[in-house]
């Protein structure tokens, strides 16, 4: 089926339609270099596997479909989240690459989280619903807790893809950079100009935090309403990550009680109740999961699919998708997002 | 009155109550290096004028109450703005410094203008409106219309304090930055990296445009139908300087067609009409002429204050607050801020 | 011999004595964390290689040895080299891990080419020998040749390790910075903002050329005399990684014609002959392997060991060294270096 | 003489030679916006002094002839140095213009000075004399006494032009940047990220020093025996400003001591004599005041000139030359340069 020339790809993009993620051009790109396969059957699939020398997408991958999978190189996940429907094992045992698309979101969220964190330090939308309203306040009557990010104590917890992304933005504001992350050695933090913190430093010694850790049987409820108590009072809070890791009963009931400010892009059920009342809270800026998936963020992986299947092919390792580490791959946590 | 060791300043920094430009021991520091008065009479600041090294404020002082101003070696303006009731001729021959508390402000509104940007590029308030209203749209339902900041075109109007302070913020994003100022040679802005551009061009080629010009004769209606028109379809304009800059009912009109996204931070009469039909518009985020004015940016100003006092009395050149220019000073049109 | 909460490790790091790479604390922080043995025969090398977490060295690893190795999840290459003693492939299929110290010596070798490149543009070197023979010119009459770096147009061979590190300290000096790497797809270069090139493109148009490719069969005199004769006249050339990608008759040829300065840490054969006609180069800066080998890096060796090694033991993936790709560990032809 | 739409200039670039500081188009540029009168001779001078707008050089100013030179707007001393040939209070009083040309040379000087503490790090001069003699050193043999600049103790003597141009260029190396500068209040290089610091702090706690401090009566030998006795042994010193801010014996003493390191661009009496020991010190860099007077430095001295002259015809401040401080122009005890 595939020539010398032209390795097989099997695409399976979903739950992307294949016009999400793929500019024309990069389309072309794509089939001028592989033999490019959509099967729309589990067994087109099958039929396909046993040449393929890499699978775009996260179709079930037991360890038997993998032994079929003689020619595999490669696992391009392109939906965000590894879950447990690969042998991940045999993966790493054969060699396979296993990649995720993670990279392309980064800046699209870390653009977002900026907007979020300047919204909460002067109440933009707040402001923006006052005048709407009629009820606008002008200069110093509406700005008495407006604050600066230059100069400001902030945190984050988690310093993977986000916290990569996010970091030079903030650079400039020339803020006192807390950073908790488990998974990271200090020196790594250091090295970067930024000060590695236990999680109970990080959230009491800053104006804002910004969570962008991914969940894992260990980061649920990270943010527990111990964690919360922490904080100092009109800390601002701005949520991007994983829902899980906060506890939102805490967390709303501390924006209620005015001592918290938040944004908070992802919910532990989407779409949120209607009479949640998360929807009527003034400390809050509101948002359904918007932070990642922009049109630029999802056309740049497959941008970054076809450069990564391209080196692959020239028996080079790849070069923009995330390496999966063998030792993460099977500890997420994360669904699917809907 | 004063002493030898402690020249004396008069204090006259309406419209502000003292307290909110003087952090207690900013205060402490003013009084123990020079003698301060505060007159508030006409008549007590008569007496004081012949005595005093520096006021601090924007009393009138036409050529003859220059004239018994004999130790006069500074005037240092709080407001923001360089009104006409002063014969700033008369202190350049004199050779009184005459002193602008702009960059108070510039930090305030970058980090403003920025939040406003992401706001317009990601629709951050539009959709935090839609979320209290029960209309949210999850993931890439509301994203249609978002775009990264990072490589986009972006034009800066006006290189002052405002550019300055705003261009280092921008920076990470890798923007194409041109700018269009014709008080400066294309030079000054090459070495900084950025691109001096017309104003036609800098507004046919930006997706972002944040106007950051002061009022002149020159600048009124800068930004006419005609200019507007050249900006593309779906480009963000952000405008925190002076309302008279911009044609506002061109821009309205741009703005209810949809063609552009505007966050609008000043307007031609504040406060705005009950039934202005701005209100209403939801291509806009409102703003009630919060970018500058919040308490750090106020608490700011005395710390430029007695720092530059202190090295004017110690016989060194101001090195904090703006200095006036002679060609410029006489050229502002910005009204008082209410 | 190792307990369950003391994982083994065995240390031979040669050619480094312990002391040159660990520091007094972090020898005792790997002390406290692992049981550690330093075999100093093959036969106590081979007693301990079963019960063995990580190998730090590069002791002679064949299929047959790694066999009896059941436990090793890595191996720490402390030289720099990854040299075909050990049986890479083997490796990549149990999943231990393979790591560089590249990263240790990366700053260093950075500090040091950009010191060479400002010896190159000013004549440093060269005028501190004029002015120690009495022949100095003073202020214009010996800077006729010096040149900015601001602005220039400098070009990059390879972006690996060496040219990550490089980057940032060339930044502030605003070059047009072009890049040839035949391992990384041009969006990864522009995204950072460099300009991806083909090789004759980055040389033609340079005059600043940093060498920072390693050996492979392809990069064999990847500098030859064609390459080097499209080099701009008065061009700099920085050689700091690995001799062989040049040829070095055709580059002291050019030298020698004054068409070329060159700054050279790598020589074909080390020590260099007596008699070697580039020691009388005026157009040169000599240096004799120095460029990574400092105190500093050596020291930071032992600190990503003991780093990754914790971070292993943790059931996490290291964080510090670098991963060595399956698809180019075996492609170096890099000599040990004496 | 002059049209009105041509303004006066007159030249007298001494000690330049025009060609040395006009590129061709900027020449034309000159020429076509104003009318140049090039006089050589002082009569020639007087004659044209009534009609001119501008002076371009620094040739003797008293009160009589400024009180002739009644058109005069501008003073653009193309040398570097202000001397004590011009009735600057005259100047101040009249409004005009006295502008400096130090903004050509920093960039110039940043980037020698850099190179210089890059070389006293790592010994890259000392070590390619070795080399050639036939001595050298190969890896950890001769890098014993190597130090990076990344993350060091980093002190600046002086923070004007120079300081402000050297500050980019070190940023990405992570310095603690301790300052010391009496002119300026500590909150100007705070808001900088720099940390102002007494002049025997500043000393005490560098490992490398940047004398960058113009002269005055004050500075005068401010860097002498119990000063230099402050710095830690093995620091760098990098003096690229003035030579009499240092006491040259007591410096020249501690390099020979082995205890200072140390890059000497400015000398107490230049030439140097023939027999000055300083000539055989192995502890120095020894450069011939070449920081700034290269080409590029030169030639934009023209640049800045025409840009200013032309933005003060159209009635705009000088954006480019630096203006002088009334209180500073008359402390300044440099010497012209040969």
């Amino acid at each position: 089926m595939s020539t010398p020339h032209k390795p097989l790809v099997i695409l399976r993009p979903d739950p992307h339609p294949g016009e999400r993620i793929f500019r024309p051009d990069t389309l072309t790109r794509l089939h001028d270099r592989f033999t490019v396969v959509e099967p729309d059957t589990e067994e087109a699939f099958d039929r396909a596997l046993p040449d393929a020398f890499a699978v775009v997408g996260q179709p079930d991958l037991p360890a038997e479909r993998l032994a079929r999978a003689r020619e595999l190189r490669a696992l391009l996940n392109v939906e965000g989240n590894f879950f447990p429907n690969v042998d991940y094992d045999e993966c790493f045992r054969r060699g396979i690459h296993v990649l995720g698309c993670g990279p392309a979101y980064a800046q699209a969220v870390a653009e977002y989280a900026l907007g979020l964190a300047l919204d909460l330090a002067r109440g933009i939308s707040r402001e923006d619903r006052a005048f709407r309203a009629g009820r606008e306040r002008y200069v110093s009557d509406g700005t008495a807790d407006s604050v600066l990010l230059r100069g400001a104590d902030v945190g984050l917890i988690g310093f993977g893809n986000l916290g990569r992304s996010l970091h030079p933005l903030l650079a400039p504001f020339r803020p006192t950079l807390r950073v908790y992350d488990p998974w990271l050695p200090p020196a790594v933090l250091r090295e970067q100009g930024l000060v590695p913190a236990s999680l109970d430093e990080t959230l009491a010694r800053s104006t804002f935090v910004f969570v962008l850790a991914t969940v894992t049987d260990d980061s649920r409820h990270l943010l527990g309403e111990r964690e919360l108590a922490l904080l100092p009072d009109g800390a601002r809070l701005i949520l991007v990550s994983r829902a899980p890791v906060v506890d939102f009963p805490a967390l709303l009931a501390r924006v209620a009680e005015g001592r918290l400010l938040a944004g908070i892009d992802v919910w532990p059920d989407e779409p949120v109740a209607a009479d949640d009342p998360a929807r009527d809270l003034e400390g809050l800026v509101l948002s359904a999961h918007r932070a990642g998936g922009i049109p630029d963020a999802f056309l740049s992986i497959g941008d970054l699919v076809v450069d990564d299947l391209t080196l692959l092919a020239r028996g080079l390792p790849p070069a923009r998708m995330q390496v999966a580490a063998r030792e993460l791959v099977g500890r997420y946590r994360n669904r699917p997002v809907l």
